[in-house]
């Protein structure tokens, strides 16, 4: 159990976030490499978590499980020049092995378009074989030269990964909306992570793709955190790696492709930020490696056996209600137990007195609202029901104050007051001039092409554009 | 649905490992990097089962999860100088990053004491501290320039490590008997696979380590196959890496070591390798990612729908059983289909046909026995009652076919003539000639220093030794 000395506050957001990361034991980001963390359990858990979820969303709409290689070969990554253009800065090289000098250099892969599609020719043969669908979990790496940032920028992350071959455009385009349903049902009813989809503009999208949508959310200092994307690859690789199929008349052609991912560590680094306050987390009940502490507390040596006695009969009990729950008969006083397990995030705390114990009864400490709820120890089924609320309040909390940060900005000033508070709805002609004008304070995020809207630069007729600024 | 064309033999074991690691779709070993394979979902399948049985096994004791970067400076990885010439000729060295030359280079793990070491110098500062047990999942790294096999010997493979520090040296050895105990267990009792645990003598050592102990399987060609390792690391690595700690009088103290990890690949290929038969996989229960499959049998078009109806009834209940169960409605015959569920080790089948339907009976096919049991759709439970009988099988036919390969050897024509057979238990009197003789045709893997044997060459005392040709 770590000494608190310092109080946290979220208005300082960047110190808190760094502070309750080391605090709560999530990444520990002392290792002497730059931009790469070690992941501690606390932290580890919700990630596997989330992938669990994620992953059994994936093959429940028919993905494959697959695990490639760490490593691509030089010329593998290279074969799609867009692609290739858009990842050279970021690629660390492997060059030699033991004493020797590699004939072929091999990439880390900072993402797995090429080995995956190198692979997709040889198991794609027929009509029969689409769509193929796999996906990994796995790290990625890119040599970042931006500041880097635990969970949101680093050298090294934590990601899912999923690639699919399609028959035509139309299939592409159904496989498009229905990953962006499972990460909406991911981000949005499992993590509780409010967002906006945003259509990237041509000079944002994914080296080699003809669409991107990103997930972007906002960051209780204002800035969007893109946390997943969605690309349509058209044809751009099935051309260049060759992935052909035979269809129903007999005829040779490329397949269509999509890929898309979550990152995990900013999944991870938006859960914390947007529901945790001063205190320190505040963990959804299905993620909380923890999810009730008991706390007995004991005010004379007479009560103490048979209130330690009723703990952990209540333990037993919700061991066998399967849930993760935790007793802790550590020498610190309660009122540090409550400290500490408050920081840590876990959603419920039970605290047992000799009143309790007379009355057969539990307090349980809500962590998201502080209140404190009485029940009968007959009755510790409701604790099924208060999770369920303290996801509803949470889910609510988040999206209030999402909502609060979205603003229509039909003017140029508010469009510069805005800025970089969250995300602003304006217009835009299509003018690059206008875009440059826009750029020079904020970012394009999204362009919704179906949506009219006056730009918000020269006043002609032009689309709806979300902008923010973005980590 | 792969057609099969050839029978498989095990007879040839190489071909028939081969062979089925590619119908079964376990692994592609076609990626364009030496000895770095794709791992398909019903091979991850069984290592993710058996990584998370490990996993829960290692935090019921009190290690930690943790997650390091997959790159270790040079500087880190060369401190402790027996290691860092054990591994030199195997690591794999990021040397650039974008355009730019990194200042220190990078390696791939090959193993992560010298990384995760590096923190423990900071996470640990007291007696209260320790012991501190961590472990983590993941790929590390090593240019074999050995003949790679796939599972067997790779460039890339899959294992669990484990990492203790220690008050002393007793806490120490306590640690590792816990550790064989799980190991044990995890490898006995969930993959049935038997093995012999051998102390390696001093020249087979882990590279900085005091003691090594391997479990040691015997593969269908006689073949020894290490599968887990546990070391004792004294304190070689604490005196370099500064890894101290305030004892209970207030003295400063370095800690004891203990590493160790099993190979999720090689588990997996003597998983396959032992249970296996000619045709096909056989699969424990409880790691096959199919458990169950109906295979509906229409022999009139008017009883089609009463079967169909039946066999998804049937399926339901296993669902709701929560077994892994798959309906196959594919076209092809069912003949076909029973071929091809074999092959991929699925223990039961259950067949419905018009007399089933009539007697509300089920026809069970157990792919270990191959029996067939009718038992009353009303009585489906006793599915599990064959679930345990299947294990207790299968861990008994392995076990039987590995004593059959350890050979009591006390003259040098046994010995010669049973190497590469399996496991020859013999004696050795420590001297560096007779070992020689005794490692011209074969390899000592274990020394039993507390079992007095007389030397297999020169017929003076000696101890128990156990030798094979590993692969």
């Amino acid at each position: 159990m770590k000494n608190k000395d310092k109080k946290l506050s979220k208005k300082n957001f960047s110190e808190w976030y760094h502070e309750i990361l080391a605090l709560a034991d999530i990444v520990d980001d002392r290792y002497p490499v730059k931009g790469m963390l070690i992941y501690k359990q606390w932290g580890l858990f919700i990630i596997r978590e989330t992938q669990r979820r994620l992953e059994s969303l994936l093959e429940e709409n028919g993905h494959q499980l697959v695990l490639f290689p760490v490593v691509i070969p030089e010329n593998i990554l290279g074969k799609e020049s867009k692609h290739i253009a858009g990842f050279e800065n970021e690629v660390f090289w492997v060059t030699h092995a033991g004493k020797n000098k590699l004939d072929v250099k091999l990439a880390l892969r900072p993402t797995s378009e090429t080995p995956i599609y190198e692979m997709f020719r040889l198991w794609i043969r027929s009509h029969k074989d689409l769509p193929l669908k796999v996906h990994q979990s796995c790290a990625v790496y890119r040599y970042e030269t931006k500041h880097t940032r635990p969970l949101i920028r680093g050298r090294e992350f934590l990601w899912n990964e999923g690639h699919a071959a399609h028959k035509d455009e139309e299939d592409a385009k159904k496989n498009i909306n229905e990953i962006k349903k499972i990460y909406s049902k991911l981000i949005q009813d499992f993590l509780f992570i409010p967002f906006l989809i945003n259509k990237r503009p041509e000079w944002d999208r994914f080296p080699g793709a003809t669409e991107t949508y990103a997930f972007d959310t906002i960051m209780p200092d204002g800035k969007t955190l893109q946390i997943a994307t969605v690309h349509n690859l058209g044809q751009n690789f099935s051309k260049v790696f060759d992935i052909n199929f035979e269809d129903e008349t007999g005829e040779k052609r490329f397949v269509h492709q999509t890929s898309y991912g979550p990152s995990f560590g900013r999944l991870l680094a938006a859960l914390i930020a947007i529901h945790g306050d001063d205190l320190g987390l505040i963990l959804p009940p299905k993620l909380a490696p923890i999810q009730v502490v008991i706390v007995p507390i004991f005010y004379k040596d007479s009560d103490k056996d048979k209130i330690l006695d009723y703990a952990k009969k209540i333990e037993a009990k919700l061991k066998e209600m399967n849930l993760r729950v935790y007793l802790d008969l550590s020498d610190e006083r309660p009122g540090a137990k409550f400290y500490y397990w408050e920081m840590k995030g876990v959603p419920l705390r039970i605290e047992i007195g000799p009143r309790d114990l007379a009355n057969e009864e539990i307090t349980i400490a809500r962590r998201d609202t502080k209140e404190k709820i009485s029940i009968k120890f007959s009755a510790l089924e409701k604790i099924f029901d208060i999770f369920s609320d303290f996801e509803r309040n949470i889910k609510e909390k988040a999206k209030k104050e999402f909502q609060s940060k979205v603003f229509e900005a039909n003017d140029l000033e508010t469009l510069k007051e805005k800025a970089g508070s969250g995300i602003c709805i304006s217009g835009w002609c299509g003018n690059e001039d206008c875009k440059v004008k826009i750029e020079e304070f904020t970012s394009i995020l999204g362009v919704e092409e179906g949506k009219e809207k006056k730009c918000v630069i020269c006043g002609k007729k032009g689309i709806e554009i979300r902008t923010g600024k973005p980590y």
